[in-house]
């Protein structure tokens, strides 16, 4: 069988499955994702083994040490797999919800009800607890995922989707709620793109390179994360402990993520106060300081930025520094370099708070709190399978519902139109 | 200038329109919609003068009498493009709502705050009308748009837009927000599909033709209508004499339209009451029928319905009939061959009307009440700017709503990531 009708077979299970899920109550799911987390744990010894394989060939390969580290299982990892399953078991089901009934004058009531969106496919790397992680979250929505992970980790993958398919068939649910198109060829991936109108999602989870091939060569919505250029303004009327303790955290509890800082921005009348002292503790957490002529007068010793460094995603320890004229500048600068993705305000002024708030048009606009923060646990999203950069459907951290859409419900006692 | 740098610069200036926009009052967009709609009125004679150069030459051209029917002004259309207008001004602002406001452990409260989506541009074919209320739709949403109308059309489009933006910048509202491609170059489309990242949004308006170009050459989400094949299903408990009326409603009350009815499922049990009845006032109302042999055995004289005929979308006085075993076969009927538009049951049985709600898959399911109703005035959300049969961010009637997209937004005092 050629690759093309082997996707389209493959995507035709899943679709089956999907309208097999659509009629499976909230009970069974839960029961099915319950049981998927104790055969994962039961069975962790046998995923170990087929993850070695992977792990020996990318040695082979020559892969670098995070990419080994990231593809790696591990007891410990198996039961986080585990554990997330039995979390999303215990999330509340969108699916049914009805919202916004409402009688029209001619008497018939008009609502939206909450629907699994269909088939969603998840295209990843070398990461294989996506494997389980999305297969938990698309299933509690009701939703097949047809899975294409890296072929780095085909082995570990293949073994995680065939505990979980044999679970979901023991209890019942077609087994092409969890397809996974085990070959390794890239051409599979151009082939799932196309399938418009069987695959009724598409959300890629890897580096800025596998999204951006994805978007450009997908006929299917995509669901993205590019990247997270973010910033923290330092207003004139900041306090200024709370400032330090935001921006350090913001850079430094967890560099590598997408919504730690990129640039701190502070007003030109607090900058005498707060920099020299924040700037410091920086310097003495390891941070690669790099800040505008103004900064630099104020600060010895620092690089100097530049326009490439203020759209910079840099997941690391490094930070730019500007000093601003006034809100409206940080404001402007944010529209201009960021990536709608995280931006924060220190203020006590409760104008420029709500102007702040209003006007960043990012995914996550915070006031006095840190952009670490954006993220579905923190805001009681429960697990979540992204953030989205994307305007259209789902922005921010994507939980259960970014998984689900609405269709319009009437409850009528023969209405016809006039 | 060649055609990639023109609308690359119109886009561009779309975006300053956007932002300018966003920071609008709801109080001052409704005023400029309000003058837009005067100014309408009041230069109707220069909009019909402009008008006939298009209509002149779609008649050298030789075009159809509907396509010039749809691209003719008269005093009338002017003036219901201008109470559209008005209309708009007065439907609630979507822009700048706060819900699901909830304090975390923590002590930060999160919740979503409804934002214009930004630039969005709109893709049409020969009705001009499509300019004041696409116009108006994004405009009240707090969005930039980005019109580009069919070629036949040019002179008319231009001449709204005109208008429309003279108006905009009298009342001290950015030119961008208001942006017409007024070059006939079907290259200009193609340029405009390419800018992700600058359009946020593509509506395409017209024919399945148009849609499928625009989205197999869109890198920019699209939002479309495809085709609406639409069923009503007379279940074995339904009463006749209201399914009587709900089929003849959703067949001939306004046959062109995309949520008239093409087949007409009934179970078999009601089949002998029910259809000889119907399918008379089918007929005397000068319906082509076609039915499957079980209807044909019924009902002398009626053509046979083919597989090709149960997939097509007729919006014309044309209706399948097909008697089926029961509902479970009728919405694999649905399943199979609708276009998930609108689709509804009439029955008086409870069980039957909550399975069929919950299991089909459409964009409005509806218990006795006509398919006609799938609008977005009889659903309550004011004008619409059209239906999408997408299931991606907006699903059914699009209103303002659907313009619109949410951001978090936090409102903390110092909290940090753990």
């Amino acid at each position: 069988m050629d690759i093309k009708e082997f996707v389209l077979k493959k995507a035709h299970e899943a679709r089956e499955g999907a309208r097999n899920l659509a009629r499976t109550s909230s009970s069974r799911k839960n029961s099915v994702l319950a049981k998927m987390a104790e055969a994962l744990s039961i069975r962790s010894a046998e995923l170990i083994a087929e993850n070695k394989k992977d792990i020996e060939f990318a040695e082979k390969k020559g892969l670098s040490k995070a990419m080994i580290d990231r593809l790696t299982l591990t007891e410990k990892r198996v039961e986080e797999m585990a554990s997330g399953l039995l979390e999303i078991a215990q999330l509340p089901d969108p699916v049914g919800e009805i919202t916004n009934m409402r009688q029209r004058p001619n008497g018939m009531a008009v609502g939206r009800m909450r629907v699994p969106i269909g088939v969603i496919g998840i295209i990843y790397e070398a990461r294989p607890n996506v494997t389980a992680d999305a297969t938990g979250l698309c299933l509690k929505a009701g939703n097949a995922v047809v899975l294409r992970g890296g072929s780095e980790a085909l082995h570990s993958n293949r073994a995680i989707v065939t505990i979980l398919r044999e679970v979901a068939q023991a209890e019942g649910i077609h087994a092409g709620a969890v397809t996974f198109i085990d070959i390794p060829e890239r051409e599979a991936v151009m082939e799932m793109l196309k399938l418009e109108g069987i695959i009724d999602l598409i959300i890629p989870r890897g580096g800025e390179g596998l999204i951006r091939a994805v978007t450009e060569n997908s006929r299917i919505p995509v669901l993205k994360h590019y990247k997270g250029v973010c910033h923290v303004f330092v207003d004139r009327d900041a306090e200024l402990a709370m400032a330090e303790a935001i921006c350090l955290n913001a850079k430094v509890q967890r560099p590598g993520t997408c919504n730690a800082m990129e640039t701190m921005l502070v007003d030109k009348l607090i900058a005498p106060a707060f920099l020299p002292v924040v700037l410091k503790r920086f310097s003495d957490a390891g941070v690669d300081l790099r800040g505008c002529p103004a900064t630099r007068a104020m600060f010895a010793g620092i690089k100097e930025v530049t326009d490439a460094d203020f759209r910079s995603e840099y997941l690391d320890l490094i930070l730019n520094v500007k000093i601003v004229a006034d809100m409206d500048e940080a404001m402007e600068h944010i529209a201009i370099y960021g990536s709608a993705h995280s931006d924060a305000i220190v203020t006590t002024n409760y104008d420029r708070a709500m102007r702040f708030l209003r006007e960043v048009d990012s995914s996550a606009v915070l006031v006095n709190a840190s952009t670490r923060l954006n993220d579905g646990y923190q805001f009681g999203l429960g697990a979540e399978i992204g953030i989205s950069t994307d305007k259209i459907h789902a922005r921010g951290p994507m939980g259960l519902e970014e998984l689900t859409c609405t269709k319009f419900v009437v409850m009528g006692n023969g209405q016809i139109r006039d």
